[in-house]
């Protein structure tokens, strides 16, 4: 599997033959299909597939493989991404006063579990500005209030376009994007410090320690104008006591952020993540 | 441990010496320690406790223990339980129209995993009877509506004393219990199908699924005059993905349901659980 | 999705084309594939797949599906089974003295979480004969030694042939199948009550309790002629604490051997499991 | 809680008013316990207790609070540990090749989650030594092969003793340490990579993987001289399929690793964990 592979995303409304139609352009091209799967969401009339094959050996190369799929896709009425795996994303971690998934991502960046480049951090506090320099990665600190939102919001897509951003991840950005941001740059991910949709907005933690809950969690999910309302990518938990104070719950709370934003991002970087509606298909 | 015991359930106001007060009126009374343990919730300035020990060569009668206790308690302005482990608490289960989790307590009970008698079962259907008539426990049909649910709730609450019940689980009843009965009949444990305070109230299964959730629960809570916001007892989530529809949520969420419900039922007839304010302190 | 369907799992050496020609396959017949789901195991250069269609439609009569697949099949040297959705699969289990698993899989079949029949109850105790009866459910009684294992094995296999059974689940019967006997009937699940690899063998539970483990399981294995080897099917595991005794251990124990033991039977009777050498493929 | 705390870690034979005589003890000079929990091992017919108490307002100055309990720990022949929650444990960090877990231990010295120095770092492998000065933490470089290690076994023991070491962590090390040194220098936490008693020795991934398990974990433990059979502190797992390779169970296992060892170290920082025979009591 050393050779690079190119995947396909797609969604079209549901018909027989979808997946002789598709297998069939990789194999008449000489492609070598390593993972295939497909989901139909009845309710919705939905067919929902992802497609891995190697490039080695087919024989369109790559710059007319998206020409030649959509000569099929367009008469199915299909929405479709193509990505290769040797394409090196660019990512932009938005960061607070929180370490923890900074320090995370950046690492697993580095051990190999997420292949994209780290280029650019943006925080509305200098604080996490040694970490940035530690690991030879530009920190761009841009201080955040009501009054300067708008004009900040500008400098912060001029950045996402001067380092060719593909993907901003959130990691405890702590601030909301403005409807108009999210318009204009639309890929992002989130992660939320509950398993949604308990305890949207502010203070979960404390909020789940009020509750009495016995169970904490946390969310991975894409941003959209609806604040903590985007399509879930990936959640996981973990039990608490009556012997976990609010502290605790942040504590316990970190790890689960770390694994559950890490699990996610890693999912929309080897494109297993197909957004349909508020739904997500997570091909894992 | 095979001598029955007795449990006191403590709570009072923080104060050195409390642990040394309760420990001596044991010892100094000949009863041998088997169950300990002891949380201070700081923000509430409360030490809660559960103590146990054998009756086996303790001094005190049964009958004047609660006395003697008082004449601890009451300078230290405690609220206290005393249960006695050979006592058979008697239990209601109420159902609807589901027999899963009826099935499961009483398989339990027959099993030895809950030490109660299970005299009675009230539903708003008759469907379940068969199920009743086969372990042999009395049935009692009593449809519910609005038109006619005080009448009916008269009718519940003279059974409750007819039976001499201690408790009353809500075996998935699907009926909300009005304030005026749960102020008459206060110790009722009820199962909800989310992971509370995700999805309160109705169609939590459909509303999951809508919503695209990977995480589904199920939470075990005593019945307050707030739906669904009652002191958590236990919670516990399972796992599910795009291929699951609805009808799956509600089949997997049926084992979270069974195991949930009978887990907080144990506990709370081993005298393990203490409620104060919304809160419950689990001595597992 | 109420016509039934048609299920081929297919097994064959790996070579590009393969999601191709089956796809075709289902489509030139007018197939509508409702799932696809397959798998290369690089390691063993085998390609694995599990394809499911609906039968509406399909222009193949069910008794020539087999032979007209066999055709593309056999070129490929591969392996595979074909199944149809609205057969019912005849269950015998076999049970010892305990009856949680039993009493699960009874319920879950009723329940029609199961798409089979259960005819057939044996035991080398009569214990349980009461609940087979309550269930209408005929259970033959053997007792097992080793001096008069041999022959009662071979009632054990005739009444499977009486019966007509397709599968063999041990449901806690705590007794080994000789070679001989898996050699004629080879369709058995067991449910073995420790996380395997740990504690294969006997008592599990007391050895995890020694052992002082923070964490015990439960195996759903097929049966083949080395104890506890056999294909994974499923497992899970909670936690225990020091706490638990070993009583403790084998009550928590038996909620998850039923569940593990349920949910391995299920994906078995929705031919999602597909076995090659010691491993499952689980197309969940 | 500001108030610095002493805890007792004590177990002893079982005999009634154990409890009450340690609470004496505590209240009779002045102290406020703000955490005390027991457990009897009636199959050892032990007592084992763990009592922790705010130092400000306790008449007894630290130096001899040890000798004034052991009049009363004496003649009830127990075996007992007193430590103070401002006293800073000293770590050694022991290390090979990977970096994961000794990255999360760093950051979560600094975060604060666990109340020690980690002054030293032990390595047979050069590769680490940069993270070791990023951090600014003394890097010591001992090669290991087993005609050098008795000599090296030497150095090591030096070391944690020119650094005053109090408990060294084996943060995949990879390595066996002698039973001569572990006669020495006790206190030592290993993480091992599979759910122990599973898989012990090497290469617990490749085998898990060639056994075909749904679930794999990791484990952390003290180091006795039976290899991987010490007192287990901490177990965790997490579900694999069969799209998972080896590496994938390498790359899911590292954040098991770290997480589990993580928990394990701060559970002993904070004196909650009592070893007796091979078992723990975790007073969590």
């Amino acid at each position: 599997m050393t050779s690079p592979t190119a995947t396909l995303l797609i969604s079209c409304p549901d018909q027989p033959g979808l997946v002789a139609k598709m297998a069939n352009f990789i194999y008449s091209n000489g492609g070598n299909i390593i993972h295939a799967d497909q989901h139909t969401d009845f309710t919705a009339g939905l067919f929902l597939t992802r497609i891995e094959w190697q490039l080695e050996g087919f024989n369109l190369p790559r710059n007319i493989i998206g020409a030649a799929f959509q000569a099929i896709a367009q008469p199915l009425n299909a929405r479709w991404q193509l990505h290769f795996s040797d394409a090196m994303p660019r990512i932009a971690i938005w960061v607070s006063k929180q370490d923890h998934c900074l320090f995370d991502l950046i690492w697993r960046q580095r051990a190999g579990e997420l292949a994209a480049e780290i280029p650019l951090i943006i925080s509305n506090h200098e604080k996490l500005q040694p970490i940035a320099e530690q690991f030879g990665i530009d920190f761009h600190h841009l201080p955040m209030s009501a009054d300067i939102k708008a004009e900040q919001e500008v400098k912060q897509l001029q950045l996402l376009k001067d380092y060719n951003i593909d993907l901003v991840v959130l990691a405890k950005y702590m601030q909301v994007l403005s409807a108009d941001f999210i318009t204009q740059f639309a890929n992002t991910i989130n992660i939320h410090h509950s398993f949604l949709p308990a305890f949207p907005g502010a203070n979960p933690y404390q909020r789940a320690y009020e509750r009495g809950v016995k169970i904490i969690g946390a969310t991975a999910h894409y941003v959209t104008q609806d604040l903590d309302e985007g399509p879930i990518i990936e959640q996981d938990v973990v039990r608490v006591s009556h012997r976990d104070q609010t502290s605790d719950l942040i504590r316990k709370g970190k790890d689960l952020e770390r694994m559950v934003l890490a699990r996610a991002v890693r999912l929309h970087l080897q494109n297993r993540v197909l957004v349909y509606g508020n739904r997500t298909v997570v091909f894992a």
